[in-house]
């Protein structure tokens, strides 16, 4: 019982926070790691004991009301086995089991089909039914469903974390709802794709073809073995599409974004960019009309006084320009593998402390050490 | 009455938020008007309809539990008449009056001591007695005792807002809060003070000396008759002090802090700057280190690739370095009076969507327009 041996009293009784991972592959495993790595921070700071009830890929469901060790199971799951063959269960095949144990929060990380949103779709709607905060992690059941999914967790008095679906180290989404509250957002923009943002900066920076920089960001394991979901917009267009329907209008929809994206990069944009010591980032950008939000994703030239200029390599950053709150920036955001856990953690954190006064109990976090 | 007026069905009872305003100066007139002008948004996106139930300056309590009209008492007070002196009021001289009354959110503007925290602390602690939330315009309560503020606040689920006393509309503490939840931070460094950055943009940019772009900065209404406190850097010295006790260490302290303004800036810096091609800015800084967090307020030369370089003007900008989400940058942040007053707004928004499901509501704000 690894809390007796925190090293400072909490104020208060350490609170249980019980969460399961469905779908357990690379995000879940760093995500059950990473958890258990912090767990002393977590108990001193925010006084929660996190504590990982079950969790489940295809092979099977590993269920113990009184916690699984993240750590072994994500190092089970890095070793190639499946869940199923785990010696502790596996006792169902039905994640739906999850609900049975009792858990605060469901993390989905399930692959997704874009155009249905399922499985992880169905198991979010029956999490929140079941009285659980989710955390999404994959972008299908955020990009057909977030608004949706929201609107039936707040009548609960629950919360949808969806960080890992768009910027994921980057706050975006539970950016603009606390940042901006009370504000129109009249556009948004945003530099959204590590991988095109990689090869880019490769091609300015070492002269490089596209052909070239593509091929190094593959052999530095940063591009997919097919790049095109990322080179050709698409990924920038699910993110923004995420963005834009939570935040402006929800009748967007991403077939109505036509993207163009960095492969076959028109000559005449890098030659602008050469001139006039620009630099080239995939911008995804919804304006406000007046008949309803206009969504782009495409190359621009950005001058030395923007604040994309400085978005180099896998960094992204956002722009809202907003009527009562002026222009606000936000830039950071790498997005491996160890990041990703970071943001789907914030947002179990954010779950908790938007239901319980605990969040007020950060204000002295370090005081203690 | 206004509410029967909006264009659009809200999907739940709107529910009541009821506000009262101690210290009816710039600051408060201009919230009280910003509320009143957004008050159809408000009622649509959030589902709320904020009264304004109370007034005070050192001349009385003006209280009245139905509502009292924000834009006809902001043209009151600019007009120059005390509070007083109204014909609604005053019912007595006691702020305490607004708890009898009923309130949900308290923002407390009054004229503060920077040593004591008086007469604002004292208020902020009795309307947490009463059961409300507080927010924060003055910085001298925050200065002192926010983290004290927000345990006791925790402890009855309420919560203090406190953007006013920091960067204004530039989101510092709670994006801290929630976007960094579950990281350690590294350190914080900060560009907060407007009207030095305003005067710093002028020297570089027009190439004046401190005196002329000083002068300047107060012919437009920009720097204060006695600019002492924001170009000493003391302003900067107590916004970084909130930070840091708030998110790294409760037991800094502003008298740890010795800062170096931009009166007499070195020339050795500014030559720097010019060889360069650096631009100077006020940087606060908080670093953590082995026997706790050293501050440090003084002009700095910054690159064209540093994030601080675009910050011109009047615009603010705050980085958190972290140990697990990477390095957070923060930009944007203008103070006119309109925005200090809708960072309150946004303070009182949040407060009531962190302690009811209404935040979720906001995910389809633009639905039905």
């Amino acid at each position: 019982m690894r809390l007796t041996a925190r090293p400072v009293a909490v104020r208060e009784a350490v609170k249980l926070l019980r969460y399961a991972i469905a779908g357990f592959g690379n995000v879940g495993s760093a995500l059950a790691r990473h958890v258990h790595d912090r767990a002393d921070r977590i108990a001193r700071s925010y006084g929660l004991d996190v504590r990982l009830i079950g969790v489940c890929d295809r092979s099977g469901v590993l269920i113990d009301p009184s916690g699984l060790d993240g750590s072994e199971i994500a190092r089970w799951r890095e070793s190639g086995r499946p869940i199923g063959d785990h010696p502790g269960g596996p006792s169902s095949c039905e994640p739906e089991e999850f609900f049975a144990a009792g858990i605060d929060v469901l993390v989905v990380s399930l692959p997704t089909d874009r155009h249905t949103g399922m499985p992880g779709l169905k198991l979010a709607r029956a999490a929140i039914g079941a009285g659980a905060h989710v955390v999404l992690a994959d972008k299908g059941p955020a990009l057909l469903a977030l608004p949706e999914l929201e609107r039936e967790a707040a009548t609960r008095g629950l919360t949808i974390g969806a960080s890992a679906t768009v910027g994921s180290s980057l706050p975006t989404l539970s950016f603009a709802r606390r940042e901006l509250a009370g504000a129109e957002i009249v556009e948004i923009a945003a530099v959204l794709n590590g991988t095109s943002n990689v090869i880019l900066t490769g091609m300015r920076a070492e002269g490089k073809s596209f052909r070239e920089a593509l091929a190094e960001a593959q052999r530095a394991g940063i591009a997919e073995p097919d790049p095109s979901y990322d080179v050709e917009g698409w990924d920038t267009a699910v993110k923004l599409t995420i963005l834009t329907r939570a935040l402006m209008d929800e009748r967007c929809r991403l077939d109505g974004v036509n993207p163009v994206g960095i492969d076959g990069l028109d000559p005449e944009i890098v030659e602008r960019a050469r001139v006039t010591k620009g630099r080239v980032r995939l911008v995804g950008r919804s304006i406000r009309e007046d008949d309803g939000v206009r969504m782009t994703v495409a190359p621009e030239v950005v001058g030395a006084e923007d604040a994309f200029y400085l978005v180099e390599g896998p960094r992204k950053a956002v722009r809202f320009r907003t009527d009562d709150l002026g222009d606000l920036v936000v830039s950071g955001g790498a997005s491996g593998r160890r990041d990703v856990a970071a943001a789907l953690l914030r947002d179990m954190l954010a779950s908790v402390a938007c239901s319980s006064p605990s969040n007020a109990a950060t204000g002295d976090r370090r005081r203690d050490r």
